[in-house]
């Protein structure tokens, strides 16, 4: 039985990692910079190198470590390959066999937003389940499916990528994909900021958001929190179009858990709140036993954490 | 290596049953009445005893029998177990166990939405894939989810009721699930005419609709094809909606391919182009390398391939 393993988690600046015993206990998180000169050539002989000092530092001999699991910042099939990865420079690679070859021990790969859902589910927000949908509300909108403990297979790399579920057709400004109405133009930090100077800009109504020089995703919310009535307006479009997805998912892949993650999931139990009330509306077929919706538990471990958990298995 | 399983598919007024090879060949099919008196007590009984007639007659030993699948119209528990089936008087049952007894052979029982969906998955619009997604578009609509060649796990037996992921939270008509613009409201045969009287009633066009008695969703579809402007408008509206959801859908669990079955799937091809026209606009993130959305093969037959299937892995 091995005893330990490593996850770590690639980002566009820097390399979180995290050293963990195989019951999940997390012993040193450290990082590293993302050096993405010459395509990414040099991130994973850096990712190699800083495990071996660590391994040297805590004593641990290589026959007592499970493996090593590694969360890329974009689409990453089942096998590890990775045929484009924008934010790294990665082109055509498959990084979890060279890291493999690099430490000479198991290594896996897989999508960070997945990743990050399995690492809710091991330790986080979905401890106790085996199937979660992890929900991250951030700059973007990601999400990550885990069926029977496990990340769903995806085969086109966009599995989990909730963000981009269209939830109005009629939107007509421009999601990044191109696409109009993605959830992401209504749930992100940006996204939030957007529907609440729109509804600014629509009315003369008084609100405590009007004497700010810039508005942030956090202003909405304590507005909101303080009985702001547009700002509350704000975080009710948000909540419709979350509830939306959180039933249409529901009738999809039925999970335990929604957990709800990312930097706007920092407003808590409003958040919470408003997203189950629109989703009960919409999944009525589901009756009262409907899925639990929680806050995520790990902020930005999770990606270390699910990595860990992905060579356990 | 045993030989053969059974396929057992019950609805409200037949239970459709089939012999197979465990390859997956259909050696025999038949029919016997479901008798829903007293609480569909003697349902499995009559099920038990047609399996052992069939047994003697082509002088089958049990030995050689891997087990059989049981598609039930209501939900199901991975155990077996149905809490209510409204469509056979069924109350807190488990028939894999009961029918596992009766027949001292192993039997597995499944929503027969999803049990359909596994056997297109194995002998019709998916074969040669292990992801798959059905949409079945008859009375209702109905769908089921394949994940790694198995029904994807469902904790309130909704998984895969993708007829009621709302398309139109903005709808006034009620769907039967209490909700407000639920898929099945557009895309069912009822929902295609019923858009189609909404066009024809909200203008002075002409149209060969208007010559018709009553009017069918084949009707729908024949005229698109003969060009009916306003029967197009109607076909449009239905894929609209129903490539809305293949859409999210494919950004949820990312399939291999979309199946489409059901009573309305007869239309054919111009069903699919519609579908895959709306998906394409919907799902922009995907890029080129979509999934394939392709018609159903098995008609009425998936539900028995679909419980052959349940018991051979």
């Amino acid at each position: 039985m091995k005893k330990y393993c490593f996850g770590i988690d690639v980002g566009g600046t820097t390399v979180k990692m995290g050293l963990f015993t195989t019951e999940g206990e997390l012993l040193d998180k450290w990082e590293i910079p993302t050096r993405k000169e010459d395509g990414g050539a040099y991130i994973l002989n850096d990712v190699a190198a800083s495990v071996e000092a660590k391994l040297a530092e805590k004593n641990i001999a290589k026959e007592d470590v499970a493996g090593a699991g590694i969360g890329v910042p974009g689409p990453t099939l089942d096998t590890g390959y990775v045929s484009i990865c924008v934010n790294l420079g990665w082109k055509d690679k498959n990084p979890a066999n060279e890291l493999s070859e690099l430490l000479s021990i198991p290594v896996k790969a897989g999508n960070d937003a997945n990743v990050a859902a399995l690492g809710e589910m091991w330790k986080g927000g979905g401890e106790g389940y085996l199937d979660v949908v992890l929900l991250t509300l951030g700059t973007g909108v990601g999400g990550g499916i885990i069926i029977n403990g496990e990340i769903a297979p995806s085969h086109r790399g966009v599995g989990g990528e909730l963000g981009h579920i269209t939830v109005n057709p009629d939107e007509e400004a421009t999601c990044n994909c191109g696409n109009h109405g993605c959830l992401e133009q209504y749930a992100s930090a940006t996204g939030v900021v957007r529907i609440a100077k729109k509804l600014l800009a629509a009315s003369k109504e008084e609100s405590s958001l009007r004497t700010l020089e810039t508005v942030t995703a956090k202003d909405v919310f304590d507005a909101a929190k303080a009985g702001d009535h547009l700002a509350v307006e704000a975080v009710e479009v948000l909540g419709k179009y979350l509830g939306l997805v959180v039933a249409n998912v529901a009738l999809t892949v039925d999970p335990d858990v929604f957990v709800i993650g990312g930097g706007v999931s920092k407003a808590g139990q409003v958040l919470i709140d408003v997203i189950t009330k629109y989703y009960h509306k919409f999944a009525k077929i589901i009756g009262d036993n409907k899925a639990k919706v929680v806050l995520a538990k790990l902020g930005n471990d999770a990606g270390i954490y699910g990595a860990a958990r992905m060579v356990l298995k």
